[in-house]
């Protein structure tokens, strides 16, 4: 599915840097290539033997275990390595690219990450924060998928004092991914997707370990679908949860809040209120836009 | 599907008299007649409309809006109304019903409802409880399936007193819909699935509660998994709550306590107490029997 008019929105003849070749990296290689929006994909990452399978499966061409040298030919360089080891690989990164480069992450927390990198993370490099609505509880690029992001919502989160080029740039390229792209600011995501994502995972979580043993063969379709994303990778989900911690806290202070509503509901036997809790649940779930 | 025996699951020549033709009344018509373990499917409900809909859905043969004569006819009968009303619905059907007749239920909730009827609520009528664990939060006998219960576990809860035939014939009942029986104490029952179902939908509809209009563009596939039981009918969910409320609401406490546990993981940054939750929860979650 290459472009009609031929236009890389990879940038120049297109080398696209991945760090972090899991379910999310895996899956933009994938589909830049399968799109034709770059003429290489270099992977980076701590794990020869897994660079080397996410090789052996095409997803990318050629990969190095250290941000060095290799980035001078990245034109476009994409983080999706674990939310706290963004910041890093951004201006490690940086340093090696050359002028012109642009950088962007697929990291579910963006202001932290904004913070810490700036728009230019070194000189004549632009940095522009990415947040594709997309994934799964499998990680791994053995779970990549090049159609993971058709038709999905991608966030990008320019500060200002980023160059038009680059947000045009990182913009174009999310949508040759076949996403929809859409602008906030860094501060507002995070707060939104406290309550979209971040605390939804808690409660999952929280729900999931109120299962023992005896009662595990007793849960049944309802169990499995509220507490499917408690089954995604412990060690990613306390990076994001932490570089959103003041968001997520409030949004689960409220959280608790409402679950103590129907507590009390409960306890003074109280129907309509119940009913009332109940119904508000439904109509706001009946406002998701998201289909399968 | 008839039984290569041709026993006759629904006792005698099989007539099955079902109160509430809805998702659950009416898989369970649909799958008796299509795996023939009756002769005949009378439905019970409020709206004439709708039984005759039903009717000619192909679902029940024959249906009335008051629970009453037609009842003489009926072998088993199986009260499918919202949990609150099951046990009028089963006084009333065991005051028609033939002596020899048995009762059973599909509610989700099980103490309150044993109690109030006994294990014989008229005399030579029997009654022992059910609850197959299978179900959508798409209600209505539009979306009734012969196949809801194959392959899942049904509960029934005899509370000591039935009669050996009673348990034998609803237990052959529920396996000839393609059910694995297990018996639990109503008690039991009711503590078990406070977890694993009660709480869960408590969870799940405070979370779809926290989605804004401005939000629910950026709520992907995490939440809508996370909360779709939340999209259930309200008042079905108010009857079951309330009948189990003492259970609920102790499952909710200790649910807001593991709530608030990763709430102080978070205000005190605890990257290590975080993991510890995020993992147990993985691991419970893991435990989980249930596939699609």
């Amino acid at each position: 599915m290459r472009d009609p008019n031929g236009t890389n929105h990879a940038g120049g003849t297109g080398v696209l840097g991945i760090a972090g070749v899991g379910l999310i990296g895996g899956s933009i290689a994938g589909a830049a290539k399968s799109r034709g929006l770059c003429t290489r994909v270099i992977g980076y990452g701590r794990s020869a033997a897994r660079l080397n399978a996410a090789k052996d499966a095409g997803l990318i061409d050629d990969f190095a275990t250290e941000i060095g040298d290799s980035c001078e030919e990245v034109d476009l360089f994409v983080s999706c390595v674990p939310v706290d080891r963004i910041p890093e690989s951004v201006m490690h990164a940086a340093r090696f690219m050359r002028r012109g480069g642009i950088i962007t992450d697929g990291g579910s927390v963006k202001l932290s990450i904004c913070n810490a990198v700036g728009v230019e993370p070194a000189p004549g490099i632009a940095f522009v924060g990415s947040h594709p609505l997309a994934g799964s509880e499998k990680g791994g690029f053995e779970n990549a998928d090049a159609e993971l992001f058709q038709g999905r919502l991608c966030v990008i989160t320019p500060r200002g004092g980023e160059s038009e080029t680059a947000i045009t740039r990182v913009t174009e390229f999310w949508r040759g991914l076949g996403s929809e792209v859409v602008v906030l600011d860094p501060q507002i995501h995070d707060s939104i997707l406290a309550r979209t994502s971040h605390l939804p995972h808690v409660a999952a979580a929280a729900v999931a370990s109120g299962l023992d043993s005896a009662s595990a063969r007793f849960a049944a379709g309802g169990f499995r679908d509220t507490t499917r994303v408690a089954a995604g990778d412990p060690s990613l989900w306390v990076s994001i949860l932490l570089a959103n911690r003041g968001e997520v806290s409030e949004a689960l202070t409220e959280f608790i809040s409402r679950c103590e509503a129907y507590r009390h509901a409960l306890e003074t036997n109280d129907a309509t209120r119940l009913y009332d809790l109940l119904q508000t649940a439904k109509d706001r779930r009946g406002k998701l836009t998201f289909r399968e």
